[in-house]
């Protein structure tokens, strides 16, 4: 099996894109792992920081690990959307592939120290388990053996919102052009990601480019694709996509041809999952064993995010 | 921490029982072991086939593992009732600490001779492990390192249902008595505990004392205290109460306080999930976050699985 960079990297140079999906709990981590399984393409499970205090930090990474290693399928786990040093720290101890950092709504500046000291751990501890160390600087423990060596991270810079969820409008703190869509002046400059990526030595960089987290009911703004065009034109960092719910699979394609290596998809995963817990429910109401009444919402879970590989993976 | 079997004997000299409870997910888990850890308890995780199915027999292995070694808490995993010798051997090969054969609905002699086989697997196994080699008789793997030694066999003699569910009534191969309970020609009967122990080595034994997988609506049979206290009298074997969902908590005291080591508890814990989800559903309907919409069934679970470890331990 080939590394999470190793896959990034086979992403460009096919001009497809890997797909990010967020779970809550091991029914959506089943549906995810059974689309990838069945287009045969890698995949990374993300949780936000509720999201990993739900499942646990602990066996989020256990899950993933054991799926990887059984199912000998390129599945990672990353820490989505992380706020502070210390849960970085705790991510990484705890054997995920990946961290991003997110200091976006704050001082340019600050951001990017945040972000170095994260790098700055992640390499600190990519060379300690090369060299077969733990956490702790003595010889790894037994579950850190099976802990990934290199611990890429990625950060985000231009501010696209936080809410997965369904929204009645773009959050009021983003300004929009005429035609509804993100103005350009919040949009990220390719002047400024390849500094942010130079000043960091970050592996991934999420930029805004008209994308936003959540789903906008009615009036979803468009991405501004020739503005991804720029700023692959002006790093080498991988660029990730966040917010892609919402947007229609032309678009998705379109981003993609225009570099986006990895995508992130949750609003569209946690609806099909919701709708579907919701109706098994009333449709089987004197159903009580979950592992029956929760099988539709795994398959829910699964045909999105099949649908979702398909486009990025150009099948 | 101390090993399943030294925690079951302690159980034995104090007069207290283990709790069993079964899952289908993540949820369910995590509400269980809030309410060992609150009690300081032991507890010990079921999946029947069909659950273990449902979450993944090496990622529920791999998660029950990493929650018992990053919280130093005593949480053991069991292959509840396992109907053939090839599904036995996968929950062991997967790290299981105890398996449950259950050919209980077949001809006695046919009973035995599946338990053996298993009784026999789970001594190569464990014997295997006491020199460091895996599955295979190579060195242990790595996450085979973290896997029990020891592997316990439970059986069960006589018929109690199967379904972990609301019945109706009794079901009709079951026969009753004229107060409503389980006939007495239904149930294990100490003599042949003894020589079924006996006869297959296992390490614990579930007998027919007028229990009943599943909760009968209005008509719940009452367990047979005088029963489990002869069968105690007549083997070595710690007893298990299987199907105590609907059983009173004074007759759950009763049945520990007569000898029983281990309860195991499911569509109590079902019903509160299921009940939980639906209500939350419904009284938040636009919440897609399933880690909010389905934070109340985590402390349902946890309630009720609270409130039969301390009567169990008691508390």
């Amino acid at each position: 099996m080939k590394t999470l960079r190793q896959y990034i990297q086979h992403a460009r140079e096919t001009g497809t894109a890997i797909g990010h999906f967020n779970i809550s709990n091991v029914e959506a981590l089943n549906g995810i792992v059974k689309a990838a399984q069945k287009l045969n393409v890698p995949v990374v499970i993300g949780v936000s920081e509720g999201e990993r205090d739900f499942v646990g930090v602990h066996q989020v990474s256990a899950l993933v690990r054991s799926l990887r290693q059984k199912l000998n399928h390129p599945i990672f786990l990353n820490a989505d959307h992380t706020y502070s040093f210390e849960r970085v720290k705790e991510a990484i101890d705890a054997g995920f592939d990946m961290v991003i950092t997110d200091h976006a709504g704050t001082d340019i500046q600050e951001n990017i120290n945040f972000t170095r000291q994260a790098v700055q751990y992640a390499k600190e501890v990519s060379e300690r388990r090369a060299k077969g160390q733990g956490v702790t600087g003595d010889a790894a423990s037994r579950s850190e053996l099976d802990f990934p060596t290199e611990v890429l991270v990625e950060a985000e810079i231009g501010y696209i919102g936080k809410s997965s969820k369904v929204l009645d409008g773009v959050p009021a703190e983003i300004p929009l052009d005429e035609n509804g869509n993100i103005a350009l002046s919040a949009l990220t400059t390719a002047v400024d990601a390849a500094m942010f990526v130079r000043e960091t030595g970050i592996d991934l960089l999420a930029p805004a480019v008209g994308n936003l987290h959540g789903i906008v009911k009615n009036a979803q703004p468009k991405l501004n694709i020739a503005r991804i065009s720029e700023i692959v034109a002006s790093t080498d960092a991988p660029l990730v996509l966040h917010g892609a719910s919402g947007i229609g699979n032309d678009e998705l394609a379109a981003a993609v041809g225009a570099g986006i290596s990895m995508v992130h998809y949750n609003t569209e995963l946690r609806i099909a999952y919701r709708d579907a817990v919701r109706d098994s429910l009333a449709q089987n109401p004197n159903e009580v064993a979950p592992y029956k009444f929760l099988a539709s919402a795994v398959e829910a879970v699964e045909k999105v995010v099949e649908e979702k590989l398909r486009v990025m993976n150009k099948m």
